[in-house]
């Protein structure tokens, strides 16, 4: 790889572009400025469109009625860090190792996104004109739920008319085997607030008199889900939940990639799930409801005997074909205040949303995609679904009516929103290429 | 009262002597040596001790073997302060309004230990002889268990002989009402910490395959109860508790202090606990499992889709005669392997712990106690038990062979563990009389 590449990777790496923390925001915003920098180098057409948000960047080249219009979506917004302690590295000092760069954002988007942005500045460097027309938009917004694109796809619908999307921001199921995702899981969020006593009470002169939001908290957490693993107990949360169709089940079983490989990665004991399915039938096909984040209490060094006042819920849950965003908040708000203990009361906030995702892989344009990876790995594609969630993709679907092509460079050991996140500088130095060629195969197909 | 004991009281409240909180030790170390100078102010013979952890202080008058010899406890160490936020004035600057002065500490204990002080200072300061031996006994590790202290009393046990133990660390039924504390819950603490993946995870890419921390921290600590409100489920938990005497139940249902007061001081939406039995039974002799502290994952800002490595659990149960601290620690840690979710390993510790305790109100010191209560506040007392833990009271006993008077000043809106704790003046005077009543009505006795 041209020492330039990994340099420029490094630059862009370094913004702590943490989107969630309102801290922030200026780093939010200084990494769209250097990306609007970078995109004005190729003589492309750059916009930085303010929102109540962070800024959405878009860049053109200049259309021509006779070529397909293509848009290339990334994310220049990263996760939290905490917990810091856990880092081998800091996160925001890129890192480099063997193949490896570590740092926040490296797998999660920015390198996947960079990648595409270098191909694009190769070609037209080379003095060559692209086969498409092309659209970047690059928003700052996804790892909070992408509030305000959804509205500036609305409100600039025709500037950004395409007929298809592809996006970098999935992963591929072993390192060399390049992989086209069809599905991505939905997500619905919401927080959870509750308050019994006015202030915080000494356990000893309360303790048994009144309800306890520590207690309380973990009972209402338990009681999302049945004694029997994993399975959800919430009324009506797999209503409208679409069985894996044979054939999918009988490729995924035939993946690189499944139960030794998911223990392995994350470490933990012993697997654990829903009873019936596989890992990867599990996290690609199957619904979730997680406990993103639960305190209350002390959590200090010693002991404090007391029964506070309050305690908080982070939950999330994954969703997959039907199942509907707003229903499923709906129902669980529903369960939880039906098992809300006595002398608590509850506040239920209504996070981040968005829909579950599924297309026909065998389409013009997913084959294209197919080529595309072929071509640049070598070998056929995996035809896989994702555990994650891109809502934006459903959005493409709803205002531009585009499907999305998923070719993801993610590998399974990134640590995309943990601690130590890193990206594989080959997959980095192949994204380049598959931007090239994706175009292409696009522009021929 | 005089100004100078306000000053004084205003003095002591300043050390922020958290002992459990080590960042505090420098502090602690100060506010024992503040007591020592103060004591040998009154000529009587004081010395520091040191500890593996925070320093005793003892002092005596010269000791006749024709007077009864009485030991007054009390602890300079102090809770932790958090969540500071909700303080009205910073705890360690004490605010004077109206009757209270508002301080971390000024209940518990130093507002109650200082009174005694001033009282025994006072007698001599007037040129009278103490009418007892008095040996003053005063600990830096109350709010953390005492570790230290037991092995203290069976090092010095000869030094600290004694007739009977004075302690003003319990409370008041109501103001003006005298109050004798006949028996008092013990305690037994836990922290748990449960490990699952090896670091944390995408609940997108990862959820639905392995254990989540969050979860299944909030499984294990509602296992703890059954769904009849507050009764705990662990086995041979209930085993050895004595049912309540009728009489308690019918002199505590006349305390003018019951379910109403509970209701407004605790600030509750509703009271809740154990079926049968009224609140005060509830807190006086019943006993608890508490939850009192729960963290896992993100509790930040916004939202973080992660599935934890790990969680924490701090419990505290609070026991009532006969159960055994170490015997109920045993049943929870019990508890807690058998109902741990697979994929999840735990790791328990044992806390700090003390027995519960309950004495014949009717013997010759009580009588003395309860004679000195009277003639303080003009009132006949009301004999109750109390809720919290003082484990030390338990080790009197077992080292010294000494019973505890406990002659509590604490109001019931005295906040002590919460933020906004404060001590009624009216009672701090009160202190300084009673402590010279008490030690009269013990040598007259």
């Amino acid at each position: 790889m041209a020492a330039t590449d990994l340099d420029t990777l490094i630059e862009f790496l370094r913004f702590p572009s943490i989107s969630t923390d309102s801290a922030s925001a200026g780093h939010v915003q200084e990494c769209a400025d250097w990306l609007v920098d970078r995109l004005k180098r190729s003589q492309l057409d750059v916009e930085k469109h303010e929102t109540p948000g962070h800024p959405v960047v878009v860049a053109k080249n200049a259309h021509r009625p006779d070529r397909k219009t293509v848009m290339i979506y990334g994310h220049y917004d990263v996760q939290p860090v905490d917990p810091l302690e856990l880092w081998d590295h800091p996160p925001f000092e890129p890192h480099v190792d063997g193949d490896k760069i570590y740092a926040r954002g490296s797998t999660d988007n920015k390198g996947q996104l960079l990648a595409h942005l270098l191909g694009v500045e190769k070609t037209l460097a080379a003095g060559d004109d692209l086969p498409v027309n092309l659209i970047f938009l690059f928003e700052g917004e996804e790892e909070i739920g992408s509030p305000n694109l959804e509205p500036f796809l609305q409100a600039k619908a025709a500037d950004l008319a395409c007929d298809v999307v592809a996006i970098s921001d999935t992963g591929m199921v072993a390192p060399g085997v390049p992989t086209f995702t069809y599905g991505l899981r939905g997500i619905a969020c919401l927080e959870v607030t509750l308050r019994g006593p006015s202030t915080d009470l000494h356990s000893g002169i309360y303790g048994g008199a009144v309800a306890n939001p520590a207690t309380a908290v973990a009972q209402l957490a338990a009681s999302l889900h049945a004694a029997t693993k994993g399975k959800v107990v919430v009324e009506g949360f797999y209503d409208r939940v679409v069985p894996l169709e044979s054939w999918e089940s009988e490729a995924w079983g035939k993946l690189p990639y499944g139960d030794q490989e998911m223990l392995e990665l994350t470490g933990a004991p012993k697997l654990y799930g829903e009873q019936g399915y596989t890992s990867l039938e599990r996290v690609w096909g199957r619904p979730t409801a997680e406990v993103n984040g639960i305190g209350a209490g002390y959590q200090g060094e010693g002991s404090k005997t007391v029964i506070p006042a309050e305690a908080m819920l982070k939950l999330s849950c994954r969703l997959v074909p039907d199942q509907e965003p707003m229903e499923i908040m709906e129902q669980v708000e529903k369960h939880l205040r039906a098992h809300c203990p006595e002398g608590i009361t509850l506040e239920i906030e209504m996070g981040h949303h968005g829909k579950p995702y599924k297309v026909d892989p065998h389409n013009h344009f997913g084959k294209a995609a197919q080529r595309a990876l072929q071509s640049t790995f070598g070998k056929e594609p995996a035809l896989i679904r994702e555990g994650g969630s891109i809502p934006i993709v459903q959005s493409f679907k709803d205002v531009l009516a585009a499907d999305t092509l998923l070719l993801g460079l993610a590998l399974p050991d990134c640590r995309a929103h943990a601690p130590n996140e890193n990206f594989s500088l080959t997959n980095f130095e192949a994204g380049i290429q598959l931007n090239q060629q994706l175009l292409k195969e696009i522009a021929a197909g």
